[in-house]
């Protein structure tokens, strides 16, 4: 597994200690998997949250094609006995898939569907109360023989990958007082790094690095300033606001091995109403260049700054090198909660472009030199304690779900909301660890019946303009989208389907009902020469944003789908 | 819906009122479904349990073959949203799935997957308390508009079949007594059959006779009799023994329209320790013939006199027209727990043929002449205070897990077990309403690994000599068979996988791997010419029942998957 010439270095580097030397080799040739494999994965395994350490969820397999998906069909099916909810995207080593959900970390052969092992997450019931938006979890990284989850409990843990046996375990915080980990945690640079959740009870956000081996902490970075370090200036100065100013980092970042930089974007601040905390509040609503050896922040950009709106800014940031204005350009891609899709230079941080991709009325536009938005009148009548119908909704504009990139066609596919919501702040009370913390008045206006819940698209990510549109007139989807040489683009609904779009037009060329409501990113891979598709299946996990209607029509269930064209 | 000739009749002898007969006319017109479609279900239709009220599970449909067999696969999966296990067997009518758990009565459109309607159960979780084996249903009944069911807390319901509206509920006994409701309901000549569950609590079995409109009960017939009943010698004089006797029919009745009998099969005795009731005990472990106006027995043809090894004898009675000795008898089948292969003329209850299908050392054999097993020594053995081992276990021989018969070859397709048991009686403590009754310390000895845990096999049903037997080395099996014209034999496995085999042979032909075990009968139908094939998979619903090595190995879930071949 590991590249012949610096096997060779390592060859002539450890002849002095033979034995240690000796045993290293074996030890290497035994436990999955490697650097190499995070960086350059082969056709044969997903060994990151994204598909890659860019996170552009593109695959340049192409078995499954626009002719021949009519055949697409189901290879097996595996049963997570789960009914709250699955969003995890599983990881494929050595022919065999690493998938979560809040219940159990599971090992599943890829050609057979069979459970090789599962281990049962054991926290205390009582730790669900600090979940925000259902339960669920969000996928797990591989490195070194390892697989590595969060739990809801607040731990962070080492399984052995192939046994499922825990390692190493570790608390990063007090669940009872509002934390929780769902995203899939990153290796990068030999360290793994982790989030938190917990910004709707005004915890502080942080990232963690960790020894994966042995589980030792290495270094905290909390994603608000203390007084007195860079950004601080941005919090109510003598307040401790900062101490709950959410900011909680709970999607996995994005690595470019070539900066060492890994690309984080950070929660909504503590409390939505900003009351308490007038300012920017850095780094809530924001994307951070963080060193994985010590946590350093090299820069930061801010998407909505004071965040009033819950508009988040964890949405993935996909890595990209892409002309901009004749010159190629090594960037980061992010479609915002906010209605706008951003480009960034990932080295620098300079604001390359940002254009509306979805309805929104609480912005003129972004200022390319300021990096600002130019704020409509919308947050000044909020502030003065009016009831204000906002566009995009906390549902985005786009929502956690991620997108894909076609390095080739150089657009982005994601599915965008297109839904209001009714905002008037209220008394905010006073913070109490481990409570609720929001003070907000909110609603869901009766959608207009010809206003589109969300759209499919396929957009220039410099402007934001569709190559292509859909309009989703039933409901908005929760469905992450996957994008491959075949020309396909995969993406699941709410209603059950998980659907194959020509990525040329966005036309509708295979679906297959899994059973429930599909709320997590697909995966495509190669086992022995044949293409398979995966994806989960199973409504819930951000239970309060399914409509009734919904609840009513699509069972619970947690299943693990896998497709593949019929053997020859 | 009607036929012309009975619409005729009808017409000319309601002329005198006719406003009632028009609303009569037009009510028929809108509500399935029909007397007729009972007795003969349509190609597009499954109206009763066990695929026709012979319960041959068998289907001329060949549109699926031993050639094409190979590209049968998933067409949709519906989510149950349920993980206690799934054993029911669907019914189709217009195009429409009505499918039943314990939790649920469910419509599910057949060609999308697409529910329908769903209607959740209500009752006291504590009911769950008095089930056995298992939280399960076996389906419903279809009949003039509505679809019945029973519940595990002991009522009977019917729901109307476009909307799912609970039409009428009764309460058939106390739940907190022992009894419980999990078969699917028989209709038979214009009347709603259902039996109860519940002789491991000592509860008296008996079948209730209810009219499907207005669930006005009809008729109640005791499966054990009182003094001066019929049968009431073969219970200890002056002792109430009967009433605690067990003999419960949870299993549905086959019928005879022909006879007008109904057949059903009779549970064990209670307690499972006969030291309280000596004697053979009617109708414990017994075929029952009833008249499905009144519960009269017009027969009765007991396996296993006085039953003290759990043999039960619920499981189904075939229906078939055989030539015995040259000559046409109108016979049923029923392959017991005890391992004999049984004929019985079912006009008379005139024993055939008995003959042993699976290992068991009870008995010599079965007399033909006296009707009665001629038992070896082993029943003394443990009369006398002995701990013995005997087989079949109370397992079986064959399960409740519904075998086929296909009047063509003339063969039944069965699974069988071949397990033993160890059973010592124990002191039989006092009854108490409502709690365990069974008096005996039983244990499973280690399976000798050359030993299969069971065989599939085609038998001829006259001298139970196998067409061909294909032993089960991992685990014996809880999937019902389903056999069709082509050439197909249908199973669903503990392990997950739905498996096609050839019935000429047993030879394996094609298998899914639903994700969870499958411990129900498979149906199939045709739908605008296409035909289908349905089954549930969730392992469960007879917990007690899995090893615990699979209880690790296969998750639990609750889905309906339904296969057809690729559209052309």
């Amino acid at each position: 597994m590991i590249p012949l010439k610096k096997t060779a270095n390592f060859l002539v580097s450890c002849l002095a200690t033979i034995p240690l030397c000796f045993s290293f080799i074996f030890l290497q040739s035994l436990q999955a998997q490697t650097k190499e494999e995070l960086l350059s994965p082969k056709k044969n395994q997903v060994t990151t949250y994204g598909m890659g350490y860019s996170q552009q969820r593109y695959s340049d397999l192409k078995q499954i094609d626009r002719k021949n998906i009519k055949n697409l069909s189901p290879t097996w099916a595996y049963s997570m006995e789960n009914l709250s909810g699955e969003q995890s995207q599983p990881l494929v080593y050595d022919g065999v898939l690493y998938v979560t959900n809040a219940k159990w970390t599971m090992a599943v052969d890829v050609e057979t569907g069979r459970q090789l092992w599962r281990t049962q997450e054991d926290f205390d019931p009582a730790a669900l109360r600090v979940v925000c938006c259902g339960v669920s979890n969000k996928g797990a990284a591989i490195y070194d023989g390892k697989v590595f989850r969060m739990t809801i409990d607040a731990h962070i843990k080492a399984l052995d990958l192939k046994t499922g046996k825990v390692l190493w375990k570790k608390k990063f915080a007090e669940w009872q007082d509002g934390f929780s980990g769902i995203a899939a945690p990153l290796i990068a640079n030999g360290v793994l790094i982790s989030g938190t959740s917990g910004a709707e009870f005004g915890v502080r956000g942080f990232l963690d690095g960790w020894d994966p081996q042995t589980g030792q902490h290495l270094w905290r970075k909390y994603t608000t300033p203390a007084p007195g370090e860079a950004g601080s200036e941005t919090w109510p100065q003598g307040s401790d606001a900062y101490k709950r100013g959410g900011a909680t980092p709970w999607i996995t970042g994005s690595y470019d091995p070539e900066t060492d930089l890994t690309y984080w974007g950070t929660g909504n601040g503590g409390a939505w109403n900003p009351i308490d905390r007038p300012g920017d509040n850095l780094y809530i609503a924001s994307v951070i260049a963080v060193r994985p050896k010590t946590g350093e922040i090299a820069w930061h950009y801010q998407f909505t700054p004071g965040d009033p709106f819950d508009f988040d800014a964890v949405n993935e940031n996909i890595l990209a090198d892409i002309k901009v204005n004749g010159k190629l350009r090594k960037v980061l891609i992010h479609a915002d909660k906010n209605a706008f899709l951003y480009v960034l230079d990932r080295v620098t941080g300079e604001l390359l472009a940002a254009n509306e991709f979805a309805k929104q009325n609480w912005a003129k536009g972004i200022d390319l030199k300021t990096g600002r938005p130019v704020p409509t009148d919308l947050l000044d009548r909020i502030k003065a304690g009016e009831e204000v119908e906002f566009w995009p909704g906390p549902r985005g504009g786009k929502n956690w779900v991620p997108m894909a990139f076609n390095p080739k066609t150089g657009l982005v596919y994601l599915n965008a909301a297109n839904q209001p919501r009714i905002f008037k702040f209220s008394k905010l009370d006073e913070y109490k660890v481990g409570q609720r913390y929001q003070g907000v008045q909110t609603s869901v206006p009766p959608q207009n019946p010809n206003e589109p819940n969300g759209f499919y698209m396929a957009l220039d990510p410099l402007t934001a303009k569709p190559k292509w549109k859909i309009p989703l007139m039933d409901y908005m989807q929760w469905g992450g989208m996957l994008v491959t040489d075949g020309g396909i683009l995969f993406s699941g609904k709410q209603t059950g389907e998980f659907v194959a779009f020509d990525a040329e037009n966005g036309k509708k060329l295979w679906e297959f009902q899994t059973g429930s409501g599909i709320n997590a990113p697909a995966i495509t891979y190669e086992h022995k020469g044949r293409q398979y598709v995966t994806v989960l299946s199973g409504r819930g996990g951000g239970a309060p944003n399914t409509p009734t209607e919904l609840r009513e029509k699509i069972p619970l269930s947690g299943m693990m789908w896998t497709f593949s064209l019929p053997k020859k």
